[in-house]
């Protein structure tokens, strides 16, 4: 896969260790963001905050978690859409306000995040980083309103595009998802207290409750009278991401209130069906593509075989440029195993197709270990448009499937036959929500709304260069 | 499982960017040993040398490995048996002796390291490290003989136990393997260079051929008029060690000439006819018993299932004292995926069982997320006994089948039946080698040699404490 | 001395290589602040930015240096008034605002501070620093008038206090001192370029000529057309810091237009006249005492001696509590020379008293070294008030001056005789400027201008606790 | 001075956190070596170690002193002759022997190191550092004898050269110097425990009572049973470094039974009777000139005056290549002081001449600074050849006078007259020892002994290059 999500949040109230429940829920939702993490707590009025670089388990310690006092936090794992290392752009962002104290985390992107910056700077305000969430504090800020639940929605009605986020105030924790809910939110119970988070995963590692989804449009304000919903004064259809579904969330979690590994389960038989093949196996690629080839060798009755096995320890990886490797990072994370493929007609599956370079190279290295022949069947159909919602994508011009056809694609990453999932038989065998609750922008291109500042979710243009130290 | 293996050895002579190729050697052999990892390359009469304790993608950098020249290599990949932290200890050990500069990288355990360290030391020899490996550069240093391979002939066989060594010298390289073989070592091929390896995943990762095992008994000898086979003159019976098969190597390796996950494979189907059960599906604890329970599913025509799934980021995680989560460990790992086991009589292979805590923890958990029934099934026999050749077990006390039978096991772990794979089924499904070929001495404590120097591979008593700064 | 100078200051125009200048300026200005250091340098329309807790020895390096282009540069050494290591305080502070990005660096106190911050902050504006240096940036951004100049100007009416700040824009360098010109700044020219500087000791190291003081109420405006000079619309009588000359100021720099170490010797003969006594030797506390001892012996006709020698590698030194070494932290800096000192009556020069415990610890090392009579002499007024202007002085009653008389004093630090320089000898002395013309609000409660915001200068209330790693 | 110590050695027996102690006497003698730290202590049979590249101030901490656990240590600081970073150069050295485990601080140089170190490694012995003092450690460890002394006693008969040794064995102290007595070593008291040090400067830091020197020659063992003195079996007349006196130790200290402060006065006292010249003003290069420029003052009756200051924070400095700055590396120290200087004819005292690059800059920034005649007078005569016993100089030919005479030497540095401190002048003023008691060979190549092995004191034949992450 090359998308890649942006970001997790996490958020605690009214539980003991606060701080250390939230790390253990970023620690569980690691896959949505690993180039920063952070943490913000609450003990009386005192904010704490611990954020650095690298993944949860280089951020933090048991020293710094034990710095994070109170019964409060709010956690943000994040993978930046820019190379940019400033430090400023770690989540949870804070401040405080006339209206007291403030820490957000925000997973999703704003489109009319360059507009409403033009307008605060024009005023004077100025931004300490350069990351659209940074919008809503100084909204916030400079609200009108005599709560901070109407200070919040007057704030989130200026504000367009996709944001799940957790607020932490003195002394109040808030849960908001926007209107359409493009990225999913959850609520769970833990004891007496509240927990938040992107998905059910980070729920059951702290062994707290699913209560529900977060709704479409819904403030959940949570202090010590308890639980209080608001909505924020947009009327739309929702439009779920199904990229959630096809790649994104972990399979042990439930999103959009349903199993994830069923879902892609269900997408496998559904793909087998549409795309049937005669031959001796079918194969996944490790781990996105297992439960998806699961339901495609159930459906086709044809055995499920491990035909590449994954290195469990793949960090940092370079290779010196004089070496010539064939598709030397499939192979370090990937390696096929020959005895299993040798002289076999294969059935990969994977979960998508972006640049197509990466299936290219895969399909590659199966043949190299002796297969006969690769019937190459992806998960989900295929990608046209780029996402203004929370997903890093490249450039239309980027995505193999805005200017091949399927043959052409087939043609690139090589193999004997190719077949994506449709996008009605995607939607069909999802069962929880209409066919009508998913944005399917990134297949059809059908925006659920007009996104105004095109890709200026950071405003790079007002940054100042700080030199940080590269480790190499 | 609660079994690990010591380390990893690679050699590289006569290839370009030698160290480079080290490297991603090392990277492929990184489930071997996670401690610590070095490489010493030989430019001219130059030796440069990198090593640290960390991961290869934590130790090695481009500006590191750019520093470590020529076109010859040997690297070490190291799990320690002791808690000490002496940077001293990380291979591959080095020095300058009256026969030139040596680098030793060592897999294995010399039995009688004990007894040869004192006669050492009553010579006045002085110790830098304080593992049993370095005695081989002390008897390599002192030894009498015309070419450097009588010189290591009088050398090894004076020691005993398990070795896989690469030796790299002014200007060769050397492999040698103890006349058991007990651990494997094999041999390859780039362009005109030669490659060593503990196993041969790091020879795919490389695009290196495989050639064949360096066999028990045998001294490699490679330099530029190419390569030499000598025999350590010591004769007995080889025996691999099983267990590289059962747990440690990569299932797409190639070990003792067979396919690790074909191996696994036929251990899975052999179980199932041993210990057949009435069952909804078959799950395999992730990955290690992957491919068992794929056999297992074969023969028996029950589905296989993902019933858990795998976190790929599983660092250093830690839990502050006060949380009460029950089974955390294995849940950051492994987190059972409830929709799948909810009201299903599971079958649940695992690998091994050594000490019986994480499985009981495990078995707990899939009962916990929904599972009406367990059925656990090893692919291998119960172990009753430690090693001494490599293999870093728990004292015989605890080990669960030492004391427990399998009934009795069965209570402590839970589930509703428990079944072993015997060690007569295990080696008939080997095809390689004859069943006398094996090692079985952990499971019948039937030990191919007098082990001299139980325990004592590292020689603490001689140490002097070096403070090392603890990163927490 | 137990007073600290809170900053340095250093600016640079049209000089290639800037930062590499500022960066040397700034090592000439070390001694001002010794906390953080800090460099903001500008090519075209790029700021670039280096700063970070630690001297300007460990802050930079040729690579931090290189990054930080353009022939324009800005740089600030800082000692704390608190012991909060947020980074964010670090100067140069910078932000893009609507009328550009600017970058400040701020010596001195703002005493009029959480006024206007209290205001800002009911207008929505979000702070970064909790230094009150960030209001200078906020008052720009908000400031109304046509030019850089005039929303300076507008914006400078507004604070009060002591600041002498150098600010850099796009693509200009202004230099602006407060009113009564609290604490110094200097104007140089190196080739076509202009520099400003805290002191001239800086000019000297990078070969600039020193052309003359920054005037108070003047603000400098330097862009590609030349030097331009404006004034700030306050009118007061100029009130420098004398303590530039007794303590802060290095000897071989020029401060108020005359020389430091020449006027330093001025007030050892006044000394000497003013308390003369029989004795064998006079010696200074080194270094800062021996320009004074100096004058004094010249005066008196008694000899120069060194008494104690200074240890040259000073850094963080701890002692276990358990050790019982009298006047410890005294030794490891200075350690008397007994030869010099037995059996001899001893005048000993420093430059002032404040608490009184480091000179009851001298004496006491003096007379255990076998010193028959010790005479101390200080070549400055008592201390009795806190400064508002720039200079971290302990509270009030923390002064032994404030409340013990001078016999009391004696008493309590110990030796034969103790006289301090007269406030009207003091300065009588000096030449450049009259009496009237410095501030002596520290020795006589004469505050210039009313202090509003008593030790606001900081405004921790906000701060959001930030973690960070403690070295030890 | 162009001239570097090598070592400093401080030991510890039976004082109550002997680290510290130990720690404090290293700090105290930081100036006889900047470049590395280590200790070693001692508590029960257990010896733990504390060693790294970097300042006293910079290895240690509270946490690491704490670890360093007894009653007993040793403790070494050391200039390195090579560049070499090697970390398992920096002493203390440590090993375990046949004899027990020791540990060894050594300062100075073996002159018969190579010689010694062939035979080892023929006889097989692994060398760990590239370091002279490791051939003791081996000796020690072969040695025959029936107690520690006389073990010590045949080894060191065996070598040559300089040595001020403290040993840590189990239980035991042991402090020895060689024969000739080169470098300085000396005895101490606290409490019931006893101190060896380098210079005395060290005990009074600790509050230790000075004994007497370690007599050249002597070997004095300490444990429990308290102090007992030997001999080194071999006769010759002492031969201590007069270096000590002239530019090594610190003034405060008293070295061969003298103060250093005031032989260096004397020093300056005959200096003015062989070379008077007319002049308003005495001065000294700071700080190792300062001693001297007293006395030169004191018997001329020329005043003594501050001409150039010392910067306090001069840590690493770079300037970057383009930058032209005249003398930078002087100014960054010393900055002259115009107002003292300008029109006056000015008498610069400096301990000693090595290349005549150092002096030529600071003439050169003297005159600079308004001087009208500069007249350079030296506290030591001419140094015409390399030392060998502990002092890093240059080659001979890099020795400005061993190639120029006096007035040529005056030629390349520049000003109006110059004069040196005669061999004979030198040793009269001298009180405690003959003339004869002093090495004098850099200055007059009558070398006390033949040196076998010149310049041979690192074996880096023998090196493996072990990787080290610069920090710049």
């Amino acid at each position: 896969m090359g998308l890649k999500e942006e970001c997790g949040v996490f958020g605690v109230f009214g539980c003991k260790d606060a701080a250390n429940l939230c790390y253990l829920g970023l620690y569980a939702l690691q896959h949505r963001g690993q180039e920063s993490a952070g943490i913000v707590s609450l003990e009386g009025k005192n904010f704490y905050v611990v954020k650095d670089s690298g993944l949860v388990s280089e951020v933090f310690n048991p020293k710094n978690i034990a710095y994070l006092k109170g019964t409060e936090a709010i956690g943000h794992v994040r993978y930046s859409t820019t190379g940019s290392n400033d430090k400023n752009n770690i989540q949870p962002l804070y401040s405080k306000t006339s209206h007291g104290k403030y820490a957000v985390a925000h997973n999703g992107n704003l489109t009319n995040a360059f507009t409403i910056y033009k307008t605060l700077e024009q005023e004077g305000a100025l931004f300490h980083s350069t990351v659209d969430s940074e919008i809503i504090l100084h909204l916030l800020s400079r609200a009108k309103g005599a709560t901070h639940v109407e200070r919040l929605q007057s704030s989130l009605k200026q504000v367009e595009g996709a944001y799940s986020i957790c607020i932490l105030g003195e002394k109040f924790l808030i849960a908001a998802r926007d209107p359409f809910g493009f990225r999913p939110l959850v609520l769970g119970k833990k004891g007496d207290g509240y927990i938040v988070a992107s998905e059910t995963c980070a729920l059951d590692l702290i062994e707290a409750t699913y209560v529900r989804e977060v709704e479409p449009g819904e403030i959940i304000f949570i202090d010590k009278d308890g639980l209080q919903s608001y909505k924020i004064p947009v009327k739309v259809t929702p439009k779920f991401c199904v990229f959630e579904h096809i790649y994104f969330a972990r399979p042990d979690s439930v999103v959009y209130s349903e199993s994830v590994h069923e879902v892609r389960k269900a997408f496998g038989r559904k793909l087998a069906q549409e795309h049937p093949v005669d031959a001796d196996l079918v194969m996944a690629i490790p781990d996105s593509g297992n439960s998806a080839a699961l339901g495609y060798a159930e459906e086709s009755g044809i055995p499920y075989e491990v035909g590449m096995t994954r290195n469990h320890y793949v960090g940092r990886t370079f290779i010196q440029p004089q070496q010539k490797i064939r598709d030397f990072f499939v192979k370090v994370k990937l390696n096929p195993i020959r005895s299993v493929l040798k002289g076999k007609r294969v059935i990969v599956i994977d979960d998508s197709i972006v640049r197509g370079t990466t299936s290219k190279k895969r399909v590659s290295a199966i043949l190299a270990a002796g297969a006969k022949e690769v019937h190459l069947r992806i998960s989900s159909p295929p990608i046209r448009n780029p996402c203004h919602f929370g997903i890093d994508t490249p450039k239309r011009e980027k995505l193999i499937a805005s200017k091949k056809t399927v043959n052409e694609i087939l043609e690139y990453v090589g193999g004997d036959s190719l077949g994506y999932l449709s996008i009605k038989g995607m939607l069909e065998v999802i069962k929880a929500y209409p066919a009508s609750s998913f944005c399917t922008a990134c297949f059809d291109g059908k925006y659920p709304l007009k996104v105004k500042d095109k890709g200026k979710y950071t405003f790079e243009g007002r940054k100042i260069k700080l030199y940080a130290e590269k480790t190499n």
